[in-house]
């Protein structure tokens, strides 16, 4: 049990911020930089939700990963480091927020270059990468290990971590889901259209303790996704912070930084490995 | 009673697992096949929520009906032969899931009969068929019974099995409906775009429930559809699992796989017959 | 009070039903007619939906209206009048189900007239008019006092009755709510797309409870719509039930058909007076 | 504490409705015009739910907001000066309802002027001024300082008041935020098409609530909004009531007009500042 990934927890948390700012809706267009109010709605995450949610952890004494996209830690320069003083993971989370399928290959590797420089420049040491959207290309996971990064946190093969073996060498995969993201139960903006309906935070913390209660039956990794500019709104801080003590009380999971997970996963002899590839198509079976 | 279709019981369920994979995906576009995250998004299905669902069934002891694109079967050689090795019914889902409706007759008996090689190819016997959509086409049950299946299971023309006379002979229909789906609670990618909010366990949890009690009422089938890809996540399996343990203690529903209902409602005397025939429009009224 | 619309009840609730099977989905597009799938969907509600309303509203001894496409009509010869046999109201709900707004002036007329001479020909009387999607024009309210219908119920104006004054006289508005109709609670389809996420029966009595308790407070008329293709389903159906039969353990609810309730409030001397009207809009203020 | 913008208390809370009536649907087209369905289910705003809310706020005495497009206060004549007369504040929301991030400065500040005339004609003394849509464009704050209102209250970035400080001098911020805006919960139209899922009063209670006890946790200002034609309805009007009455019992709530907490905010010597500026976005990162 020492040597698996999971040290012996029922299920490990994985507590990860993307803290993403206007880049997400910048990805969409640039034009939206004329929206004031779309923009402060975004800004809201750096300047209070973020905050908010350092205090909160903290005072719960868990450790946490934030993923940040190089384009905000560039303009928001003492943003990453001092995520890292408060003694937490920084993770690469792409420069630009756009997502790797809508990019070449080329664009996709200068872009993931962009956001290592600007960490290297503030001295920040990232271990794992995150594709925006989570919509990784079949390149992706090859960066991360040609780039010396230990682990990937995009896809969604399976429930715990897997190795994923590329050219470039071995990573490990801590994989994610949409069940697990704030964006879909909350998200919502007019332009650009982001989300439907806006649950109650009731509603969300019932279905992540369900999915905490499954994981925990089945070992899983709760590998759970927030962004400041949703979640650190008070009602869902508040709500974020019981589904925390909830699991605190729980006794069997495990809190960690991705950056240890991964780590315990490539020591783990048991885990199992995955080959990524692209289904072949016959564009007569798909003549779309 | 017991010529009946329903046994005798208040309520018959059979339940129902699509093992789509890739392809309802592919069927939006074969461009998708290079999105690493969507694909691994699908795989989890037959690669992780499908073994899960096989223990769960093995634990209650219900049987269950597994619609399997040809397509899935043929990339994964030994996963149609391992569902019937566990006592369960393997069923035809077309081969690519492009839905009927949107091909021509001619592509549409093409992919039927692709479907039914792989499965002859696999030494699978399979006995009916399900539409991918549920987009069946006027030709689908004809191809249905000409094809020697028994039953299909796409049309929502009433909430029991009824009986559908074609040009070649007769077949059971085992009516679908949306309510008695996960996609429409769970389904969620942002490309392409198949669903909205999602939804938590315990909402769908309490739908299914009221449909179950309502058909109990009124003596229905209950012929819930599930994916591996949704309903295999851990949250939504222990779900899952909380139905199908309620159902039991009802002590008044019948699991049963599909061809077992079938061929019950084949021999049920009083079944009704209905020969499904498009309605004739006039352009007139209706211009567009 | 004897000479109000409301009789004295706290609220009055108008139980009605839109009957309109394939008619929504054809006006959106004709081709829909080859969906076989589809086109079964729709046909649940007058073959399956309809009957287990009827038998319900027996059960309860509830009066209802039910509003009936001529399309639909005509297409199923005995459907009308079984509906007024089993004691309940029919009425006009368009010939094609196309909205006014999607119709030149003359296309609504005619597409009118030629519903009115379905009714004649099966000999149904009928009193009162709701437009398809609730998309009245201008023109609505004087087609139904034109030709001799005393009310409509297609307007949003009000929660209670009022009088529509036309060129042609007045008529009754029983005016409706998106609120109080079940197809945004439980409407689904793929192609065409006609509604998101499928709400349990659970949360759409918890929804349609709050108006008519807040109705009886405000003494409104609680007019709700229900389609037999939707609320028909077992689960619904006994929420439906549930909803009707705490309505009546109320004690100060009347139920009533909207010919009656129309009837009541033109002979209501403190029934307010609307003369509707399309506001003038300047194309320099609102250029699109 | 005297000095501060909260006066000591928990939370503050300001009850804003925006009585909006045609303008956001005609903003959309003015084709809408025709809709006579559409028109009468905005009319209902005004006409109905205005005074039952008036009503509410008289029972419950708790001063209020009203954010009225011009064109609406032209259109209904003594409509604003009804508002100012029972107690409550009058404020600028544009004169079209079209968003400013939809229009070039020169019509922004066209749009701006016209409505200013309009309460000035009618001898409305406006003090704020709140986006069409939330919408703000970059200039849309110092339109504000530069004709001597002295808050707006358009964007989220932060929770709590902030000074904004503009070339034309400063001026209080007032955050609002969808999740407290009863748009996302309770809107829908077919066409044009302004929300998905109608949601229960009850859900909209929860979440605000949710937020409410979350904004006294982190001491901020509980800036609701409401629409007349949504929340003047039956079921929600009463909810709404619930809400208040909560409020209330929790005995550390402030409730204010929206000017009283802009002036004390301006009067607060610990006021946070901000400089609100577009992000100078690379067309080679955010190509299109």
């Amino acid at each position: 049990m020492s040597e698996s990934w999971h040290r012996g927890a029922a299920a490990v948390a994985t507590l990860t911020f993307d803290v993403d700012a206007e880049t997400p809706i910048l990805a969409r267009s640039r034009g939206y930089a004329r929206h004031a109010g779309t923009m402060s709605h975004q800004a809201y995450g750096p300047d209070v939700g973020l905050p908010r949610i350092l205090d909160l952890l903290d005072e719960l004494d868990i450790p946490a990963t934030f993923f940040v996209p190089g384009w905000v830690a560039e303009h928001r320069p003492g943003l990453a480091r001092s995520i890292v003083e408060r003694g937490h993971e920084v993770a690469h989370h792409s420069y630009s927020h756009r997502p790797p399928t809508s990019m070449t290959p080329e664009d996709e590797r200068a872009d993931f270059e962009r956001a290592l420089a600007v960490f290297a420049d503030q001295d920040i040491e990232v271990a794992g990468h995150r594709a925006a959207l989570w919509e990784a290309s079949w390149q992706t996971a090859e960066l991360v290990a040609e780039y010396g990064l230990r682990y990937d946190s995009s896809l969604m093969g399976d429930d715990r971590p897997y190795r994923v073996a590329t050219a470039s060498g071995d990573i490990a995969e801590l994989p994610v889901h949409w069940s697990l993201d704030d964006w879909e139960q909350y998200a919502f903006l007019p332009a650009p259209d982001i989300g439907s309906v806006i649950e109650s935070p009731e509603k969300a913390l019932e279905l992540w303790r369900a999915e905490l209660d499954g994981m925990r039956h089945y070992r899983c990794l709760f590998n759970l996704c927030m962004h400041p500019f949703l979640s650190g709104r008070p009602g869902r801080a508040m709500a974020l912070r019981r589904l925390l003590e909830y699991a605190l009380e729980c006794g069997d999971v495990r809190f960690a930084r991705c950056r240890d997970v991964a780590d315990a996963a490539l020591a783990d002899p048991g885990l199992p490995t995955r080959r990524p590839q692209a289904p072949v198509v016959d564009p007569d079976v798909y003549p779309v």
